[in-house]
């Protein structure tokens, strides 16, 4: 059995908690908080250790999934823990990897552990099939398109507003240029033509509409590149239209071969999720199967999904694999 | 430089002789094959030698791409050249897989050389998605669908039928399923209702077009359990209409992850490819890359793609893929 440990218990850490509770071939140690201890109760009763007792423990786990947020949590935890740990990471702050990368690669080979940052779907499986597709297809375009899905940051940015008492983004892809991409066209999008983004919001009483509707439109960075859409709804219809995390996307790779360039490719990857977390989370615990597995090997250093041999991921062997998959 | 050799030369080998001469790391030392050389003229002018010139060209080539057919050369021929060579191929007898691999993997470790096989994309990169899908929901169904494109083995068993000049054969996915399974209602498909089969025939002057068409709607395995159209054209429509050798698919996977199965995500990788050798050749590249690199590293023995880390396929350092593609 590989022992797992979660460090952090929000909606990542009950994700991992949930999908190692179905994995037949992992237990969990137990789940690590700054909070006082006392005050995290846990989804299938697992204990709940504050952050210093990580130290002593060092011998009764095998792989500690870190699910803190990439902003302020990960940039210090997963270097200091993974001198001590394996540790999987879902870094997501796509310009600071090769940073981040440097850091806990060094910790990492101190200590003699295995590291894997920036698991997940983006950065993870859409970044995996960027790197096939490329390297099949060298003469090509790449193209990823988010959702539809809740965007955590732009809901934040909308609960800022004066006046906002609850919000929910949509990521939308716009079909026609999807469909663009998938008939080998090739196109240049802009920002506005890739994307739209669809605004639930709840109101305080007396607020003015006008005035918040045109303040999420013209929000730089987040909004005023897009066509958005805001609904005004109720505090009921937030809760029981929008209550979920779906999200997902497609990558694509455009290419073509022959020697006048006369032959079409086209590679596609999709992701429709009821729930990013628990779904970021399955991906999480398959590659710390994979850093299990590399320890034991003797192997050390910090890899991404791209150093991760496909097989280590999966419970079945070699052989098995070979029989049945390929 | 890694120097590629290419055996046999058919639409595989064309192919991949194209591939290499648009990568910037390989060039082509030579075709190898067992007709009279004299009387094969390639399209870059590579030279043409017999195989028996293989054995005196060991340390002029670090790659062999075996393009030969999976039913007669390749059961043989991997294994005879995997102990003096690097090899790649792309044995797609499903069912012999395992014994295949066991043969190439003796010969391999005991020249000391790296083997891939089952390159392409089913087996290939059909079977990678059915891998990554698995590990990461192991509560769901798989699915793979093919087409629209043209099968070989079915335009082939079309010709021997007494009658026939010429036919072309597609296999074409019934759309209903596929969106069935793309909406996770997770359905149980029997053969006639994932594929249908629509065939071009070019019938001689004079023949029975009824008994034809019989024939092949009453075929067993290739065509009894599916609904087929059969369409009589002429040998210039076939010439105009269906000279290109399409394929592609479409691997999907459904599953479940929370408490109580509550959420469902699917993960689907599409295909579509104007030239099915074309393509596949490109994996083949993309593998015998890999393959270069494992054996400068000083491994060997025999492996599949569910063996190589991603980042062996790709020219880029591994710096350069985190910087831009994670």
């Amino acid at each position: 059995m590989i022992r797992i440990g979660i460090v952090g218990y929000g909606n990542l850490g009950r994700g991992v908690e949930c999908a190692v509770s179905k994995s037949d071939d992992m237990e969990l140690v137990g789940v690590f908080t700054r909070r006082n201890p006392d005050t995290v109760s846990t989804r299938t009763g697992v204990a709940v250790y504050e952050m210093g007792k990580l130290d002593a423990m060092q011998n009764d786990i095998d792989v500690l999934v870190l699910c803190g947020g990439s902003a302020n949590d990960l940039p210090k935890q997963t270097a200091e823990l993974a001198e001590k740990f394996n540790v999987i990471d879902s870094f997501d702050t796509h310009a600071k990897i090769p940073e981040h990368f440097d850091r806990v690669n060094s910790a990492s080979k101190k200590g003699n552990h295995i590291s894997i940052i920036s698991v997940g779907w983006d950065p993870g499986m859409f970044s995996l099939n960027r790197l096939y597709a490329q390297a099949i297809l060298p003469n090509g375009n790449d193209y990823t398109f988010w959702g539809k899905g809740v965007s955590q940051g732009h809901s934040d940015a909308i609960r800022r507003i004066e006046g906002v008492k609850d919000a929910r983004q949509y990521t939308i892809p716009v079909e026609a240029a999807v469909e663009s991409v998938r008939n080998g066209e090739n196109p240049e999008l802009t920002t506005r033509q890739k994307h739209t983004r669809e605004c639930f919001v709840v109101a305080a009483e007396g607020a003015d509409l006008d005035r918040i509707e045109n303040e999420i439109k013209t929000m730089p960075n987040y909004f005023a590149d897009y066509d958005t859409t805001v609904h005004f709804i109720s505090e009921e219809e937030l809760m029981r239209d929008h209550k979920g995390i779906p999200h997902g996307g497609v990558v694509l790779r455009s290419g073509v071969t022959g020697f006048d360039n006369e032959n079409k490719h086209v590679i596609e990857y999709k992701l429709t999720l009821d729930s990013n977390p628990e779904f970021t989370s399955s991906v999480l615990i398959a590659y710390a199967r994979a850093a299990y597995r590399l320890h034991k090997e003797g192997q050390s250093g910090c890899k991404t999904v791209f150093d991760i041999a496909p097989a280590y991921l999966h419970t079945a062997s070699g052989e098995e694999l070979r029989k049945n998959l390929l």
